[in-house]
């Protein structure tokens, strides 16, 4: 069976953009005929592949085609390119990525604006469709098919992915001063940190529950603030709403100015970051590939 | 038909931690304990309402009973606490709340801090369950029934609501000079906003394409950087990846120091926000509901 070109790009763009009337625009058709290449590919595969919603989503088959759309983009891309002997003037390449908060927050904005960087007469440009999710989690989106490359604490290669290693993200356990008076005047002790209110990420996040294993030696079920953003993590010690881990990539200034300070001083938690990326020899996840690891390597620790 | 307290305990304590063991510490109970619960609930109602997995998410039903039994704990906590004639002691009580992430960025952590600052004997601590979502879908996670407040661009009460208008967060289209002088050299014309990559913060993010049709007055297709973080955002048009709109809240010291220039000086979109909450007569939501049209006072245009 032969997938149509032009009905691939239509999925694609629907799923891309969110909506028919975008991917219309995208596609500078009207939306009738998006419409209709979508159903006539629904109709080939004999399964639905979009969830008509605000925005559109792909089912599992969808999922699975857009990741196909995917990789014939890149790889027309890279033809395309070598036809011309330029990039000049054509459509960007889009890359879906997986990126856990911390990082995004540091160092990978850096990665992502070298990979863009134009450089004319030589490839085309590069669009981002960045995801945010935990790095013990980020593997799954690969699995998925939901990105081409992510960051993830993950080593073991998803299968068609080749794997780098990107270095070590040091989490510390922080809270403010006032805090540390109030909850743990007598010692950072398993009795205390059942009862101190710690920060957590999301339901995915278990650092917090890693460094508390390692003091109290068994589990415990302090109360919880979830709170599912970087910036906020360290906001939030900061404002003694609770203790909880952040990397010295976003912590160092308050640590440094003393409006944190670290629970149990020399007891961090290391996370070794990976980049896990599509087996695929095409040139603008070699940029990224290349970007993500210089990046990389001035930020976090070897 | 009435329910069991103690198993839709253990429901709320799975789908607030996420796993059956988690939940079974915070309860002081076994985990056998929790599951039996959770499934004597599921037998009661004749619905499956845990998806087992990792993490737990509630199903449908699930959703509706989770509902029940956070506004039960809420008025428990108000009746123990008059009951006692103090907080002190008491379990603490746990507040769901939406709010869009540049709020969360850049004002809304004072009001967590504010609201959960601990009045000894007065009322029981709060401890926060916070959900990120657009500002323009918030009001969809209350009529869900996953949080019990929210701050939204909606000033339609959702069933069961009450709503107060908080101010308005002024957002401007920047973007680095260097961008500029690329893509805006003779001026912000719609043909120079078709082809200027512009930043996207997700698919429910219409911000961009607003202040784009106010401009071209035409649905424009320019390409697109997905980037879900508040702050990435900021960064991100400061490396020159794209224009992107950012509160004044979170660009004003980039656009003092001139690291970011408004594409059309003078043209902010306008957002209101309001507090949509519950319409339940207890303590911890009420505390919330004013440290957060203080913090909003302070930070937001009237």
């Amino acid at each position: 069976m032969h997938l149509d070109t032009a009905q691939l790009a239509a999925l694609a763009a629907v799923l891309e953009t969110g909506s028919f009337e975008r991917a219309a625009v995208a596609l500078h058709v009207t939306r009738s005929a998006v419409s209709q290449r979508v159903k006539l590919l629904e109709e080939r595969v004999g399964q639905v592949l979009v969830r008509r919603a605000a925005p559109c989503t792909p089912t599992e088959a969808g999922q699975a085609l857009l990741r196909h759309a995917q990789q014939m983009a890149l790889s027309e891309a890279d033809a395309l390119r070598s036809i011309a002997g330029s990039g000049a003037g054509l459509a960007p390449v889009r890359l879906a990525l997986g990126v856990n908060a911390d990082s995004l927050a540091s160092w990978f904005i850096d990665a992502m604006a070298q990979a863009a960087e134009p450089t004319p007469g030589a490839a085309p440009p590069i669009t981002f469709d960045i995801h945010v999710e935990d790095q013990d989690h980020s593997s799954e989106l690969l699995r998925q098919g939901r990105v081409m490359a992510a960051v993830t604490a993950d080593p073991q290669p998803v299968q068609g992915c080749q794997v780098v290693r990107l270095g070590t993200m040091r989490y510390r356990a922080l809270a403010s001063p006032a805090f540390m008076q109030r909850h743990f005047a007598h010692g950072v002790t398993g009795t205390a940190l059942a009862q101190a209110p710690v920060l957590v990420f999301n339901r995915k996040d278990a650092l917090q529950e890693r460094f508390m294993r390692r003091i109290a030696r068994r589990e415990l079920a302090p109360p919880v603030h979830w709170l599912p953003s970087s910036q906020g993590f360290v906001a939030a010690s900061l404002a003694g709403l609770g203790w909880g881990m952040s990397p010295d990539q976003l912590a160092r200034e308050a640590i440094d100015a003393g409006h944190l300070v670290e629970l149990v001083p020399g007891k961090p938690v290391d996370v070794a970051l990976y980049w896990q990326f599509w087996r695929l020899n095409v040139q603008a996840l070699q940029r990224m590939t290349q970007a993500v690891q210089q990046a990389a390597k001035a930020a976090l620790l070897p």
